[in-house]
Parts: C-alpha cells; structure tokens; sequence
C-alpha cells in the first residue's frame, strides 16, 4: 500500500490545501512573516484550530526540501480525522462495551501505525491521539497500520485529560498504563474501557495519569525498563481481550 | 546509549577484523574478485561459517558509502553472540523452566530489537535467531534493545529446524506462533517451551512449523490480516508469564 506524502509547501498550495477542506495537522509560517497573504492562511488555520508553529527559515528549508516554501508550510494528513462520536458508533454497531486506546503524546509513527493496528486486531473501537506533541496520521503511520486506518477510527483531541473527563461522563473507566500499579491479571478491564499508553520517554504525563481511575501493569521480569510502547500496548490490549473473552 | 556501527571497509580492515576474533555476520566480496589477499579472506571466512554473498560493485559502494572497499565489505556484529548452552545456564541460574524466543528470519532489525526487549521483561532466558535471511545484532538492533542485549543472550544458528530437534531432545516444547491453532488462552503454555515467531511478511517457515509441537494463535478481532511481529511476540511471551504466574 503506498501513502500519499502530505507535507504541502508555499502560500497558494497550502491557502488551497485549507479552502479544499483537507486536514491540515500542522502549520509552519516563517517567524515575523505577517502580510497579507500569510493572514490569510493564519485566519483559515484558526478557523480549523490547526497547530501553528512560528519557525526559522532554517526549519522551513528542511521540511520543504529544495521546494519554494514563500515562508509556509503545512502538513495534511494522509486520512481523515474521525469524530469520538464515530469510536462510540462503531461500539454500538458491533454490540459491544466501547473500548478505546488512547495515546498520550506517541511521537514516534512505527509506534502510533503498530498501535493503530493492534488496536484493529483487538477489537478496539477506536484510537484517540492528542493534537499537541505527538505524530499525526501521517503517510509512515498510515503504511506501519498495515490497512488498519481504513477500518478503525482514529479521533485527535485538544486536550487529552478534558477528555477523558468527558468520557468518564458517558460512562467510561481509564486504565492508565504505567509501573507500580496493580498487575493486569489481577485487576478488572471488562466494561466500558478507555486504555491510555503513554510516551516512549516518559510515559503517560502526570494530568492525564490523575484523571485515569486506576495504573495497570505489565509484569517485569527483567532488567530493564520498560517494554516498546507499541508492544505495552498490545500486551494489555489483549489482556483486555481475553477478560472480555473469559466474560461470556 | 550509542553503539558502534559495524561495516568494516577494504581488505586489510577486514583481514584483521577476522584475525582480532571479531564476529562477522556477512562478508560481501566482488563477484569474480578471486585474487590473493582475497582467497585470504575468504578463508579466514569459512574458518568461521561466516555467510559469505558474492555481489556486484554497485552494492559494495552503497554499502560503503564513499569508502575504498577494494572489493571487500564486512559486517561485524554489535554484540557478541551467546551459545545455546548460556541460554540453558540462564534458565538455571534462575531455578526456572527454559523459556526461549525463537525468531525465524526476522528482517527488521526494529522487531529484533523490540523482541529482545521483550524477551529480557517477560523473563525468557535467551533468543535464538538464524545464521541466514534474518538481520544480525547490528547497531540499529542493540540501540533499540534499549540495553536488553547487555542482560539476554542472543544465540545464532546454522539450521533452526535442526536447533528445535535437538531442543526437543532435551525436553522442550516448541509453540508457533500462527493463524489457525488453538487460542492461546486455552492452551498449556507452562512448562520448557520455545515460542517460534516468524518473518513479517510471511510468517514461520513451513520446515520450521512442521518441528513444532503446536500452532498457538492470537485471537483476531478485527479486520486486517495480523499484528506487528514484535507486537505478536509480546502477547504471546506476556501470555506465557500469565500462565507461569498462575501455576504458583
């Protein structure tokens, strides 16, 4: 499968790229560049409330290659967005508690396409990814899902512990992936269920960990650290599948 | 952590990288090139059961990027390769049932590394990878083993088909992972026990399958073919850990 590459380069692509409806994760605009042209694009990316980053030409030169960037550069998505409203839908369709995977700040796309992609293999209902400090569905992470994009939806939130907060509302529990909480075996993940995995470095941040109901963790019997954030994730997914499986 | 990358360039580099008692994973020499310093090469090679590849010019220079190859190019491994007997000591040192990870001709050196990582945090005592059509301990490999390789022998052989025959011998069970078996969950997974991942692409060798004991599967939810090989051996290693956990 071959991903178009989104990263669209000067003011009449990208003012294009926005009145066309495209997805646009991330704005560049050449730092202290404010004519008319370039308010233009900003207005357009305000009304999408599209991240824009004021940078140095430097940085402009290295996104845009050897193209004519004029100051702006944008990068759309290589698929669209869905709405938390979609994740739900598609729980109601199949029957079934809803069961998200939420990713707290993955900046690395093999990890966000290996985690999409489990989350199809799951059952999950959906991935819900944070605007701010994380990679979007870019062409690597729509290749690394493996065909998963075309069928689990993949929500993108302005703040991740709003929304939990929001969801907990609507009935949901959150399991915040993290050390020193109690080993998955031990714990309940049946219900309604919302799993957050969190950075490669860090782990999941400290807001979004306080709004979680309770840690669940992977057994260590190791050495090191920590496991791959692409495989912690699938190691407590399916442990999710298999108390929903041991449920019926 | 940084580890040396490995390519040893030009005849003399690589004469001596033989003679120091480094451990060559690939040796690439000239189609045709069959001169003296050369044939010495070669022999020093075959001394070692090194995986000798006969290739043209082109691939010598992309290999070496600018460097005078002199028809000769050499890939030395990152980390030094354990023997089966070091996996076993392993397993005794800690009063434990032998738990190996077999990888059948794993390419990505990301999912061998992921794997390792794995390995080291699931409590498996080793990872036994083949000699040919699979990446080495390259670099790239020990650097996303995230230090794992320092703790988890990594053991390299000839044949694996062979290697799980005299495993078996000496009392080990040997699961593949695959589509079709029983789910894991209902299958005994305690005891010695080899787990057998396969290639990305197109999963566990036939010859190798056919040594194994037991296909075990992961439970398929959803609507794409399978899970990311590092992935799917994280489910089935964490499951192993479950059901070792259970029986105390």
């Amino acid at each position: 499968m071959a991903y178009e590459e989104c990263t669209i380069i000067g003011r009449n692509a990208v003012l294009e790229g926005f009145r066309s409806g495209k997805t646009i994760d991330k704005l560049f605009v050449l730092d202290g560049c404010q004519d008319g042209p370039v308010k233009s694009i900003l207005r357009e990316a305000k009304k999408q409330s599209t991240l824009i980053k004021f940078v140095s030409k430097e940085k402009l030169d290295s996104l845009s290659e050897r193209g004519k960037h004029q100051g702006v550069v944008a990068i759309a998505a290589a698929f669209e967005y869905a709405e938390i409203e979609d994740l739900f839908a598609k729980a109601e369709e199949k029957g079934e508690d809803p069961f998200f995977i939420l990713c707290d700040e993955i900046e690395d796309p093999h990890n966000l396409g290996a985690i999409i992609r489990t989350a199809n293999l799951a059952g999950a209902h959906g991935v819900i990814i944070p605007k701010r400090r994380a990679v979007g569905l870019t062409g690597t992470v729509a290749k690394v899902s493996a065909g998963a994009l075309h069928y689990t939806p993949v929500a993108r939130v302005t703040n991740m512990a709003r929304t939990i907060e929001e969801l907990k509302e609507r009935g949901m529990w959150f399991a915040c992936a993290d050390m020193g909480g109690e080993v998955m075996y031990q714990q309940n993940l049946t219900g309604s269920i919302g799993l957050v995995v969190g950075n490669e470095g860090s782990g999941v941040s400290r807001l979004v960990r306080e709004k979680c109901d309770y840690i669940v963790s992977i057994p260590m019997k190791g050495d090191i650290d920590s496991l791959n954030a692409s495989v912690a994730a699938g190691v407590l997914s399916f442990e999710i599948v298999r108390q929903r499986m041991n449920q019926k």
